[in-house]
């Protein structure tokens, strides 16, 4: 088992969270509210589509075929894509622009507020998210997420994983890149991190697609910790 | 009396404040610094020369002069050019380093944490300084200061009173001009953000410059709102 706080060799004094996934669960809020608004939709299926065209958008705009886009934006044109393969073209303007909104509503999981207050005690916490800093804001102030600072790609006009994004957070906080720790659960943003320099730490989240929407949580022994959730992550930090 | 909260036509939906003199005494915070290291030395004549050089060090960002500069720089570089003038030359690397991070060290007013924690039940909080966000953060953590978000001249690579700064916020939230508005102990910040149409609220701070070093604290009716603190401004709208 790894990641006691004791085999740490250089402790970090900044940790950095991504969001969509480790610190909210998008999936399950998405499709709450899609449901609400249409019970008869597939709430779940209509969450992971509106989640899969994140990815291509976002390279559409590091690719300088878009110019620099905020992720509401993006969510906004993704949405106007998906809403007719959901039988939802008749979706009107305000409704659209209510559930475009929904990313800044997401729940987070039941360890996160603990956790992140445990964790705060002994660290600056930021948020490093592609999400913009409005949505982010709205986020922490609707569910309590207590960050010291919210980074945001809105900030280092770059989404991860580019380095400007890791190596950014070093830089506001004056610290060497070891001494920030990227909390994600993904591993090819953790490997970026790691690539920079940055400490990092997987958090399993086996819902984050939904039941029957299996996520492997594997640990990768490249990782300094691995938690189970921002509970275990606290203890393994010694909070 | 202006400013009772139901002459509001419009009530504001963020608040953004300016730091220093507005929600912290950096010049009773930074006199004593001084003086624990140098007893000998006037802290108070020192805190006024070091904010002195403030506004020409950020004129010669703008002009062009110098590249884009955190303001932790600008403050050492400042720092540098006035320790000869109170006997201190000979001070080391160390203790230069650790002196000019004392604007990260300042001491709120006794009302702001009570003030913004009554308003931040019902507004989003924001900074909006020329300080960069490290020291933001720290200065948060430390005085306990509950913002929802720190915005700085940092993330709009502009200072106060440039206009890209005072818009910035109401981008940042996605709310017209008119539902921000800025506190601030200094008439020139808010006509700049006046004339960017935000809303303004003027707090008093006498003691701003020190004892002795008076300050004109007289009311602008072009202002929203007057408030003699924080708790008073919190009464003012609603809170």
């Amino acid at each position: 088992m790894r990641g006691v706080s004791t085999t740490l060799s250089h402790a970090p004094r900044v940790l950095a969270f991504d969001i969509f996934g480790t610190v909210v669960d998008w999936h399950g809020s998405i499709a709450r509210e899609v449901q609400a608004l249409r019970p008869g939709v597939d709430g779940a299926a209509f969450a992971r589509a509106w989640r899969a065209g994140y990815r291509p958008a976002m390279a559409r705009v590091m690719s300088g075929e878009l110019g620099w886009t905020l992720i509401d934006d993006l969510h906004r044109m993704i949405l106007d894509q998906i809403l007719p393969q959901f039988g939802l073209q008749d979706m009107g303007e305000d409704e659209r622009r209510h559930l475009n909104k929904a990313w800044h509503r997401l729940d987070p999981w039941p360890d996160t507020v603990a956790g992140l207050t445990r964790l705060k005690a002994k660290f600056t916490l930021c948020t490093l998210s592609n999400g913009n800093l409005g949505l982010l804001t709205n986020m922490a102030k609707r569910a309590g997420l207590p960050w010291d600072c919210i980074l945001s790609a809105e900030v280092f006009r770059a989404y991860k994983p580019d380095p400007a994004t890791y190596l950014g957070v070093a830089r506001v906080f004056d610290v060497p890149p070891a001494q920030v720790m990227l909390v994600a659960t993904h591993q090819d943003d953790l490997a970026a991190a790691r690539a920079c320099g940055l400490q990092t730490a997987y958090v399993e989240r086996p819902m984050e697609f939904g039941g029957g929407h299996g996520k492997d949580d594997t640990p990768n022994p490249a990782n300094t910790l691995h938690a189970r959730d921002l509970l275990q992550l606290a203890q393994q930090l010694g909070c």
